[in-house]
Formats: structure tokens, sequence, C-alpha cells
């Protein structure tokens, strides 16, 4: 079976989305990453990914990056068109987007503001965030989705992103588009439960 | 025909390498960042791209982020081995470094030391770059190539990155296996072109 190491609202959130989305089952291991430990059995999360960090797809071989575990569980259920199949020119978009949201949204802003704590080095990718938001904001003006006409696994990776600006200090509103796309991803069962249920999970992690 | 808006020594670069090393014809088009003009003309480069970033493929549409891009070119020429088949599970492996090199080593390391210019904005980025680094270290210790036992496109990209560390500030031989990894892929005559061919464009940017 699929195990999915996760922090609760952490990068990981889009590949539990995925997962749902495809009707895959999996096992779910929450990880402390403060601890660097997994909740299960307090083990020693750094045994299963030496980068300590979500998220980790376990299928034999463990995968990390959302980028490639995204595809890879999209892979799973070509039916679904959760990723364009190879071959299609779309597929190199989806591509571009994950890479945009990891990139450009994930590592040079949400996590500079969540893991570093002095305002040094956090004025430049603040200030930076309003420029790289206008990408998407401009695109999903007028489309449902990121690639095609079809919820992909760029929009899992996408709403996640956009579920943290709140706590990130960031007010969505200022982009109506991505203001709009959020609340219409949002209105998915699947993305519904997932958020529900690892919004709880956070707050028994206090 | 192909074309790739480029800046000198920019992760750009490891397109450049890749069509090179998949023997593609190009027309290379040198962006001026601080300008934002197309060398060749003076014209906007934010018409090409909103983004206002290198690198931009043009192939009837425009393509961007170095993991999209880079696998587009691979895919060009499958038989050259650039990126594992679609299919093989090492196309996820490939997938994986991409995002660590585009998402860890660029975006949260190379990114703000090169463009932000304040100690403040810098001291967490320079800290977390050791840890980063050991990733690959570990991985290339003992292996020729990052993926499978053949030069792919994650290869240049991580190439590139490394190039970018002297510049940055830090010295590779902390890392034999990293260092040892650099010379090798340094010894490829088309890795050897395009970095004299950008190191001498480079030099007439000023």
């Amino acid at each position: 079976m699929l195990q999915l190491y996760f922090s609760p609202m952490a990068c990981s959130l889009a590949s539990r989305i995925a997962l749902m989305e495809a009707g895959l089952d999996a096992r779910y291991h929450l990880v402390h990453l403060w601890t660097k430990t997994i909740v299960d059995d307090d083990s020693d999360f750094r045994s299963i990914s030496p980068k300590g960090a979500v998220l980790v797809l376990e299928n034999g071989e463990r995968l990390t990056e959302s980028a490639a575990v995204l595809q890879y569980i999209a892979d799973r259920r070509p039916e679904t068109g959760l990723a364009p199949p190879f071959g299609d020119p779309d597929r190199y978009r989806l591509q571009e987007w994950l890479s945009f949201v990891g990139a450009e949204i994930h590592k040079a802003f949400l996590f500079p503001t969540f893991w570093y704590k002095d305002d040094g080095s956090l004025a430049k990718p603040r200030a930076r965030i309003t420029q790289t938001l206008a990408v998407p904001s401009a695109h999903l003006a007028g489309r449902e989705f990121l690639v095609g006409n079809r919820f992909t696994v760029a929009d899992a990776h996408l709403l996640w992103a956009l579920l943290l600006l709140r706590p990130a200090g960031i007010d969505i509103a200022q982009w109506p588009s991505l203001s709009a796309y959020l609340e219409r991803m949002q209105a998915r069962p699947a993305v519904r439960e997932v958020i529900a249920t690892e919004m709880a999970l956070r707050k028994t992690l206090g």
C-alpha cells in the first residue's frame, strides 16, 4: 500500500488531496517536524528521509519532492486526468506550474515566512510575493483550472500554497481571480475533507 | 527552430547544455536581466515572458521553468537518454532531482545570495546550504551521475548550480564527492563549450 509521510497543512497536503482525488488508498504517517519523529511509534524520521522534510511517498521505494510525487500519484490513475498524459504538450505546462509553485511560492516565500524568525530574512521575500502571485492571478482570470479544463495535481499544489497565504499574513483578496479560484477548489469534496482532517490533526500537535 | 532566451551563467545554462548534449540547434537570445531587454534588438523582454525571468524556450508556444524545459528538450531526443522514458521509475527520480535543484538550491539559496544585497536576508539561507548540499553529496559518493548510470538533464541542472557556489562564496571542496562530480561534468565537451561561451558573453555585458 502507498504510504505518505506528512505534516498537517505542510506541502504534503497537496499529495493527500491528489490521493483522494485519484481514489487511491494510502497509509498516512504523521511526522513531527520539530522533533523529526514519526508520531505512530516515536521513531526517527531521518531514517525514512535524510532530508528530514515532508513529504515522502513510499511504495517499495521512497520518493520525495511534491513535483515528482504528485506526478507519480496522477500516473497511477491516468483515467482521472489528474495529469495530462505523457506526450501531450500540457504535460509540460503541468510541470511548469509544479515548478513555479514549489520554487517561487513555496521555497522563495512560504518557507522563509514560516521557518525564519527574524525580520531581516523576511523583508525581501515579502516584497517579492506580490509580483510572484501576479503570474497565477493573470493566468486564472477567466480560467477554471491551471492546466487544460480539468482539475490536475498542479491545482492541488497551488491551492495548498494559497491556503497558507492567510497564516503568512498576505490577504488573497487583492487578487480576485486567486480568491475565487481558491473558493472553487475548496468546494471540491476531496479538498474539503483533506483540509478538515489536517486542520483537526494540527490542533492535536499544539 | 527552438529559441532559448537566456542570460549568461543564469539557470538557462542548464538548458543550453541539454540542447548541446541532445544535438539540437537553437537560436539563443541574450536577455539583459536588469533592463529586461532582449539584447538582439533592445525590445522588451516582458512581452516574451511576463515573469521577466530567464529561461524561456520558444517552439511555437513558450515554456518557462527549468524543470519543464529540461524535460521538454530531453524528450525531443529520447535516443540520447537525457531523461529516462516515461513509465520508467527513474523518470520520477529525475523529476525529484530537478525539483530539489530548482527549489532547494536555486530558489532557497542562490537566488537570495545574488539578488538580495543586505546581510539580514542572507544569513539564514547561507546557514542552510550546508545541510542542503549534504543530500547530493551523499547521493554522489560512489555514483557517476544523479539518475541511473548516464548523463541526464538533472546533471545539467545540478552542475549549473554547483558552478555558482564559488561566486556565492561557498567552497565546494568541503564536499569531495560534489567537487569530483563537478570536475567530471566539466570534462564533457558540450559542458565545457557552453561554459566558455557564456563566460565570454558575461564579460561583454559588464
